[in-house]
């Protein structure tokens, strides 16, 4: 029996995301006492500021998004340092008056990742060192899908060799170069830290985007042969005041 | 290894599409005090005219449907220019007095989508522009379901070269004009905006004829081969009048 | 490419079907004021009353059965002419009394349907017109699944000749005879109305019957390679007094 | 196209049996009052008594098992001569005080099979009869689960003729005689009666041995090819004194 | 037919383990009264009490996480002699108080596992018991998840000869070795015992490390062809004082 040599992706990781999704529940939070809707707007302002001034630090940045359909109404993407200041972002939402009327959705714990099949990355590098604590706009709408790679019959990307993986990522890339301007790409990795392997943020400002890199990639053979999706949850940015408009505060 | 290279399909898109399901809670409904099942209606009705009246300014159209089994009771069903204005039209039922009646069953957003293997579309055609802001009837029946194409060993549609993917979606279209006068058909794409890749909507005044299409062209190869389907939905039509009648307000 | 010619099955259709699967809160519903029972039974009765009615006219019929585990405790079976008659009886029970102590279990709605892979059937003919509107048992038992035909590699049945097809039906259609007389077999067809193609009901007086059928078919080769079986339902006939003495009423 | 004669298994069925799996409220159960407590268990206890006395006369047996993790608290397991006797057990708990505190976490209904691949069973043979009816220990721990025979691609179950069936069985068997005196299996069947083809029941005085039974059995080939395994339960049997302390009433 | 000799895993096993994964009622426990909070707290103290004379008395050891996404919020890790000793820990929170704001997220059961693919092991070798009693730190992260090995067409974990499964896991023990000082791994099976396999718990001071390890490994032909993985939770260790943060108490 001949073995396989494994030969793993060299990967470099930056800044930790929390994806938290919840569900608002409307008809309560619509019939809650004028002031306690008050409350809760100003102890999330609060949260809101803290976030600012921590994105201000460099130390990471926080969204919310409105999202379409009801698997979620509301999304709050973290991005920090490390695991302990994502759990106390989670932990102080999960704890503030606004949790009253939240419900989970869905979540996703993951890391900024920035791979290479060929050798090892320069974390110190110009163009490597942003990428690995993007800039994420504060505007537009963000498109998030957890995906794997196959590891299926004749289809597996684990066993193929560093050299091809790195062909067909290097086409892939050119696909994406393509929407360049139009759609920022941030890739953050899960193995061993939620369900599926990775997790993929578009933003852009306009959501049809989202459908044409999307259905394009489909047609690389990365995608076509090795990429297996799962759900996917797009959403608008809202801004503290398009916040409180949506709240109705 | 010799690469594939892919040959993605050119697409047109028109209207932006949320299919918004909800079930009802009838005991709590019918339980209501009369004045507050009146509030609920006469706002419901608002929402209506509103929609009636950006139906005759072109801009998208609304339309309610009665969904048979407990998966869902109520469709509510928006064409829209864009996504902020379908986000408007949720957020609008999710603030409104029937919402604490109704309860999340299944969303799907998408966009009206033509498609060619072989070349680009010509958006000013004088067919092609109808088509993506389709006329979609007031009365009848309509069944939704949300579909893939698969990718699955031998049976990869994304790695067939153009041509062949055009010869099939022909034969595939031969079948579909056989019901041409019987069965409205929408397409539209969820690449990048939901779950499934597409959403499929069928308009018919029999639902028979669901069955009778979507059964003979499960026999078309790519049906056959390439079809995987998610959930079906099948409702009909409520006018404001058959929706009194079905809130008995 | 070597395109494959469709061969549709012919198929007639016969009554619309609705199977509506409830839990029963028996808690709420055991607690409930003996006056708030008497009136949800009274109104039942003249569910079970119209239901009677109809069936002496021909237009369909309804029966009630008690499920085996908590997968449901009660399956509310409707054989009716048309989609609206299912709508009205799925919304006669949804705003009924006994409502408040039911909740969803399941549902599936499909049409009677008998098919034929080689030519088109006489929906005339004497031995056919009563298949299409079954007489159902009132008494003994009711097996019920969805099931699908398997497209997956090289077992596709929707790829295969008519020719194949039907010698696999036959085959398959021996076995069923040799339980004449024990099992009455009712096939409906789902495509585009549920989430699977087909429904299968069967009913006996014994339910090991229903073991031994379909134990005995799943060796048919139809079965073992094209078959893909859902959730099975097993019940017991429910008469009206049986029904009054499930609910102490 | 040469057709597969089919070769169904020889089968003998005996006692049918249903597992009732709940978890318990223990909140609400810990809060209610004393009364209402004392009251339940009264009731309990009374259908204990009528379980305990026919099993004195033979027509069945039940027994009570504490589950680990919170897929379920509690696990009811009946054993009966016919399904309106299992009806009848599982309505009387449905209908009872303690069913205020218990929620359905999952059921399953099946009938002790005994099967021959190659010639029919003698039912009378004195080695058979009390198969068909086990007696099932008062006391140690149960480990069960459903598991079904794949019918996928080569790895087909029910395409074997029945001589190889009947060598892998034979291997299987052999592996777990290898157990006797330390795990007793109960094999029913649930064809056309649930989701999954057989309901698997192991008794022992030590839960490993459910791991290395389970474990071994899984190199036969008839599991390593042909097993698909649903969920597991493992309990430990409460007689009516442990299960007064677990209340504690 | 050439039937295939089974060589099953030799295998030891030593503790008992139950991870108990909750969610926390936020809303409800925040607004509970002070004094109920602060019963709840000196009884889970209690607990916390007990467990800890229990690891000084080498009977087992208990550690708290709190827990990343709201799929839970908390996790109770136990390692225990037998089953009844896990039983007994599982009723304990059942009862508490602070059950009251608990609710199940998820639950697995398994025992602590040493396998050799070639011959049995020594329990008695002093590098072996203390494996089978692991020193689990009181600090730092945990990652668990599920997984199975493989049975699918080519792809069969249990088929292979023992000769082969030892090279693939001489080699997947290489990449672990790597990680030593930086990951501890406990590896516990649940054949038998819960819905898959294995459960692994990562123990380690970064959380980088349990992508960085999960990440590497899948590329060893073992994970690549043969690992199926379950859902992944990581938390942080909590103290007696960071619990009492966490609850606010």
């Amino acid at each position: 029996m001949e073995r396989h040599a494994p030969e793993p992706t060299f990967t470099l990781e930056g800044w930790q995301v929390l994806h938290d999704f919840r569900t608002l529940d409307f008809p309560a939070w619509m019939a809650a006492p004028k002031e306690e809707r008050a409350a809760a707007w100003e102890e999330l302002k609060g949260l809101l500021g803290a976030w600012r001034a921590l994105e201000e630090r460099g130390l990471g940045l926080s969204r919310v998004y409105q999202v379409v359909t009801k698997k979620a109404d509301l999304l709050f993407l973290h991005f920090r340092e490390d695991l302990d200041a994502l759990l106390e972002a989670e932990e102080k939402l999960n704890k503030s008056r606004l949790a009253r009327f939240l419900r989970p959705a869905y979540g996703f714990y993951s890391v900024v990742e920035l791979g290479s099949q060929t050798g090892p990355l320069d974390p110190e590098a110009p163009y490597i060192k942003p990428r690995l604590r993007p800039r994420v706009p504060e505007g537009g709408y963000v498109c998030f899908y957890p995906m794997n790679k196959r590891r299926q019959g004749a289809d597996n990307w684990y066993l193929l060799p560093a050299k091809e993986r790195a062909e067909l990522m290097k086409a892939h890339g050119e696909t994406g170069r393509k929407y360049q301007g139009k759609v920022l790409q941030v890739i953050s990795g899960a193995q061993g830290l939620d369900d599926w392997e990775w997790g993929v943020d578009l933003f852009s400002e306009d959501p049809i985007q989202f459908k044409k890199i999307v259905y394009e990639m489909r047609f690389d053979e990365v995608s076509a042969r090795y990429g297996e999706f799962g759900p996917f949850y797009v959403g608008r940015h809202l801004s503290p005041e398009a916040l409180a408009r949506f709240l109705e505060v």
